[in-house]
């Protein structure tokens, strides 16, 4: 045999794949199939949680991990806050966890409430860790589409301008996309409450408006800000959005 | 027996519910848990459709369909072009005999690629038949989500501000959203590809910018702005969408 003609062995990379995956809104059963598949089949699935407890991303799979099969799990515990110390340490620790699971060959699947890049905390891991491993994202339904159904109204339609914007933006950027977009979706309501009420009654817009939290998980609730007494309902959580759709209900014709 | 206490019969609504059935971008493995059993379940599967074929919608849920039950298809055969005359009248049609199979009591599950209500169909036919029947909304994983997912970047983070916008709109609004917004989504390129290409280069955002069509479909691709020549490769097609995240790289700190 020639000994140059030797085939020499492939050098074979034996790092685990790194998967974001979507866990959608909340209902267990807004999963895909590739999420499900995906998970069943993980060694390792981590996550982000509160200090205690599992957190929303872990309940939303607990039917589909709870098939008698050992997995290990990495809850990434931090403090849910505007200080993003506790959160930061927590990705930190949580990716160096992650990264010795997959240089020794394993996947790992890290949960993500939503969908892992509109808004979703996959984002910090995959800073971390996506120059050094293999990576493959599942998309999941993300809270607007959730919101939408549960209003049963299109967000958008044909050749409408969209615009998402948190609330915690200045309120003339919010009062900017309202005049600007046929529908805009408001996110993370919380205590910008007052600020986000006050510009939808200068535009005159609270008929087209409503205030929905926790779509698709348990506690569901919608109110129309027609009917909100702005000064008294000023509570709202970080689990909510306000829909404000400027075509109001021409968009049936 | 007391005549006054005799049980009335509780009048019964015979009607079968309408679902608006989103369907994901185009992998059959991004359908929800919840869409595939509504699909199984459904005595009458209805979606929109070309005139000879029948069409991404129907096609993403083939594997689901094929399962030997009997089920009644109801294709609402169109052209797909800018005249919306076809399009209403395949509504209309559709509508109708939608109505009559709800009205029999048989539920009908109307397909959607994507989300129902983000940019979907189904808010065609729900304008028709929403007021008459009961409704229920299944959300399915949005094309930006696929396109984030094939780009493994993030779409929006933290306080970003979104907006997403199709490419017929005129330059200035495209402009002034990819100025104000740290993410953008510019959607249905095809034939306004010059148009939209001299926005960019004005706001020298081309290294921030990526085409992506097809994406999680067959025949998915990807090309960077940066590198692509403007005047020559100037096809894009009617899936396809410019995603443009100012923050560049600097997401990754």
């Amino acid at each position: 045999m020639d000994k140059d003609r030797i085939a020499l062995p492939v050098p074979i990379s034996v790092s685990g794949t790194l998967r974001g995956v979507g866990v959608g809104p909340g209902d267990a059963e807004l999963l895909t199939l590739k999420a499900m598949r995906v998970l069943r089949a993980a060694p390792v699935v981590a996550y982000p949680a509160p200090l205690k407890g599992s957190g929303l991303a872990r309940q939303i799979v607990e039917s589909v991990l709870s098939d008698g099969l050992y997995r290990i799990e990495i809850a990434m515990r931090m403090r849910f806050n505007l200080d993003r110390t506790s959160a930061q340490t927590a990705y930190d620790r949580g990716a160096a966890a992650i990264a010795t699971h997959l240089a020794a060959g394993r996947d790992v699947a890290v949960l993500c409430e939503g969908d892992p890049l509109f808004f979703g905390s996959f984002a910090y891991i995959l800073a971390r860790l996506g120059d050094r491993f293999p990576v493959e994202i599942v998309p999941g339904v993300n809270s607007i589409a959730a919101c939408s159904a549960v209003l049963q109204q299109p967000f958008a339609l044909l050749n409408d301008r969209v615009v998402i914007i948190p609330a915690s933006r200045p309120a003339a950027e919010i009062e900017d996309a309202l005049v600007k977009a046929e529908s805009t979706a408001i996110l993370k309501v919380g205590r910008h409450w007052d600020k986000v009420v006050r510009v939808l009654d200068r535009l005159d817009l609270r008929r087209q408006a409503w205030h929905i939290e926790r779509a698709s998980q348990t506690g569901q609730q919608v109110r129309s800000l027609a009917t909100v007494e702005a000064t008294v309902e000023r509570s709202s959580t970080y689990f909510s959005m306000i829909l404000v759709y400027r075509r109001g209900e021409r968009w049936l014709r």
